[in-house]
């Protein structure tokens, strides 16, 4: 039985495709089912038959974003797992494989141990997918490469479209704890001068000053400014802007009360539809709305206004579902790594491994080539889940990839990012040549 | 000497290109120059000698989205025709090409008809380029199908987003004055039930009421819903709806008051930071802000929270900028076309011909084979220059190809737009052969 859970990637088909590859390869295995939206499928027993569907439509689907088999955001409790282990007995499912992201290998260490105290013999792998990248253990997660793809393509057409018509650009990128894949920004940069001129990650926090400053001071350098924002853009205790009394704080000493106004009508918006809406896993939904760029958008606007004396040619867009959905722009690495770890995990389980989850470590190469290899990890590794209360259940970008004055990523990121990509489009410019 | 003027595209060097390749191969011309940023460039005389660039460093631009000499917004007047003129003689420029959309072709009927008050011996051509295909006399305009290419991935991705965990998904989609683009939001159904389920286009006028009930019997039939918007979304006044007193009125009437609230406190935000943008031909900023997108999504919660008395799963992106500079995604039939129309200019300028704008005409063909020819219209049936006042200067949607409910494209319009936008992505999908 293998599902699929957690926000869509570009390549999470390909993990899919990988497990079933793989699986028709043993004899052992007597039927391979794929349970539609994950452990809710599981739940209602609504399975497809996976063995019946052909090389081609899953070659297909392999290439195709997005779940295939449905997804969910379901955090199964005990009574849920022992209504799991009814349907898989019936069914004599005795290998289950969840492609997902964080949540998904806390749901799946739940299954396992689960099983174990019920005394279910189960094989449980947790196959990594998300485009954030903050899995724990695992040098990249697939999903990752294909989303910084698209971001760094976006960026390259956002700086090419501010060369040509300057002005201030504000693009916010996905990636709710980790700054990932905001960070892959910086791989647009193919000739000098090309954005984005600064990054603002949430593994750091940032004040309205420090921000419209750092603008300022970038237009004034270059006439022009892209700018890309984690949506987790956070303040000093940690929290997002959106939902900072820091931040509605400063706009007031900052004569902006205009925006805490603004803020404040979106807020009673919510309340009339419901209130603010948490996910089962407790996680506040930052996608799916401009308002951050159009609130980040205005603080520039204001500020450069009152500096400048003028208006400053200023557009925000928010990259939006795109980042993990757009069909048409993979990273061959990503979609290989994908297919891979479907497949081992599929090996690792038949080898009479009980649990795991799937985790990429790189080689080191003298050549500087990159070489990436497949091991198993534990699943309560990978979750978080013995962590100690308080110790956070995902990883962060480590410090030696953020540039001192935290508006920039260091040179050890771009290494450690630019293989992920794959292809990139070419980005070529005129040469200066002057009529003589 | 050749400019580029307007909103960027992801071909709009190509024709860059096609004009400096079949200048190259004609002695009568002497040097090749490109102004940077358009007219403004001539202006102050900021050439780029493209004789000079050589072929790899052309052909690495061609591929590269947006104006790689820059571009501007600026309308000549005559005092500025007859500078360039001056500049023009001073330099032997015989040959003027411009590249833009309808206010480009605007520009370059300014500069043919005072060059001919002027006595001033100038061959004048406009390239056609927009993304929003509202270009008169045309089939259709290059730098369009690749745009359409990227709204209907994008649309893809957001329906297998969408199918994957169901809930309301809105796109709101470039074009200001005709739906070309968002239409294009149809291509990217491929499999029974994909979306998107509901397209607005800015010829039809739509209420409040209208638009939310629409949404509600599609959710009801589905269980999800994609819908697509053009950011050009009015009133029966034919204004936008964010700028609109009768969408307040209608707002207040469905006791919706806290979104005219929040409408307000947007509005006082523009006022703080030096008022409403308008580009110097006069139309207002719509693109780069996530307003609208967030009133609709607004209203449609409020809606369905009401209707259902449960939150629904509710999403709006403005796909932004990467819709006309987005690296990565060319249709392959528009970067040919945009080529073509640079090369066909100069071919008919040298050729004695005065002035034009370049065209494209399709063939009849018996197979349905697309054939398509390109041909010289005049300047000013293009740019609408002699319209009777108060008619349309650009090219809205044929009533044939909008469906008759206003909610939908026809398929004449998939017909028409199919072959523009080249290979689109895959998208595979599971066969539903449930386990036996």
């Amino acid at each position: 039985m293998v599902g699929q859970s957690g926000g869509p990637t570009a390549v999470i088909n390909q993990s899919l495709a990988g497990v079933v590859q793989e699986a028709l390869q043993h004899d052992a295995i007597e039927g391979i089912y794929g349970a539609r939206n994950g452990v809710e499928g599981v739940l209602r027993e609504d399975f497809v038959d996976l063995r019946a569907q052909g090389k081609y439509v899953m070659e297909e689907v392999a290439q195709t974003p997005s779940a295939g088999l449905g997804s969910c955001r379901f955090k199964p409790k005990e009574d849920d797992c022992k209504e799991i282990f009814k349907i898989f007995e019936k069914h004599n499912v005795r290998y289950f494989f969840y492609i997902g992201g964080n949540d998904s290998a806390l749901a799946t260490g739940i299954i396992n141990k689960i099983a174990q105290e019920q005394n279910y013999d189960l094989h449980v792998f947790h196959c990594p997918k998300t485009i954030d990248n903050d899995l724990l253990v695992t040098d990249h997660c697939p999903g990752y490469g294909s989303a910084a793809k698209y971001v760094a393509q976006a960026f390259m057409g956002n700086d090419l479209d501010n060369r040509s018509i300057p002005g201030i650009k504000i693009d916010v990128v996905m990636g709710r704890n980790a700054g990932w894949l905001t960070a892959a920004s910086a791989l647009a940069r193919v000739n000098e001068g090309d954005g984005p001129h600064m990054i603002c990650l949430p593994e750091r926090s940032y004040t309205v000053k420090e921000f419209v400053e750092q603008i300022e001071k970038i237009y004034a350098a270059n006439k022009r400014a892209l700018i890309s924002v984690s949506e987790g853009l956070a303040d000093a205790d940690g929290n997002v802007w959106l939902q900072s009394d820091k931040v509605r704080a400063e706009l007031k000493e900052l004569e902006m009360g205009v925006l805490v106004d603004w803020m404040d009508a979106t807020g009673k918006i919510e309340d009339s539809a419901g209130g603010a809406k948490l996910d089962a896993f407790g996680h506040a939904q930052l996608s799916g709305s401009g308002a951050l760029a159009d609130l980040l958008a205005s603080v520039t606007k204001i500020h450069m206004y009152r500096k400048l004396g003028k208006k400053v040619r200023l557009r925000a867009d928010t990259l939006g579902y795109a980042q993990r959905s757009f069909a048409g722009c993979v990273s061959e690495a990503d979609a290989q790594e994908a297919r891979e770890s479907g497949a081992f995990a599929v090996r690792v389980a038949l080898s009479g491994t009980k649990s795991g989850s799937i985790c990429f470590r790189r080689l080191p190469s003298e050549s500087g080539k990159y070489l990436c290899d497949v091991f198993r990890a534990e699943l309560e590794d990978v979750s978080g889940v013995n962590f100690p209360k308080g110790k956070k259940q995902y990883r962060p970008m480590e410090d030696n990839l953020i540039a001192a004055d935290k508006f920039d990523v260091t040179p050890e990121f771009v290494q450690w990012a630019r293989p992920l990509v794959g292809t990139l489009a070419v980005k070529g410019m005129l040469l200066p040549v002057a009529k003589k």
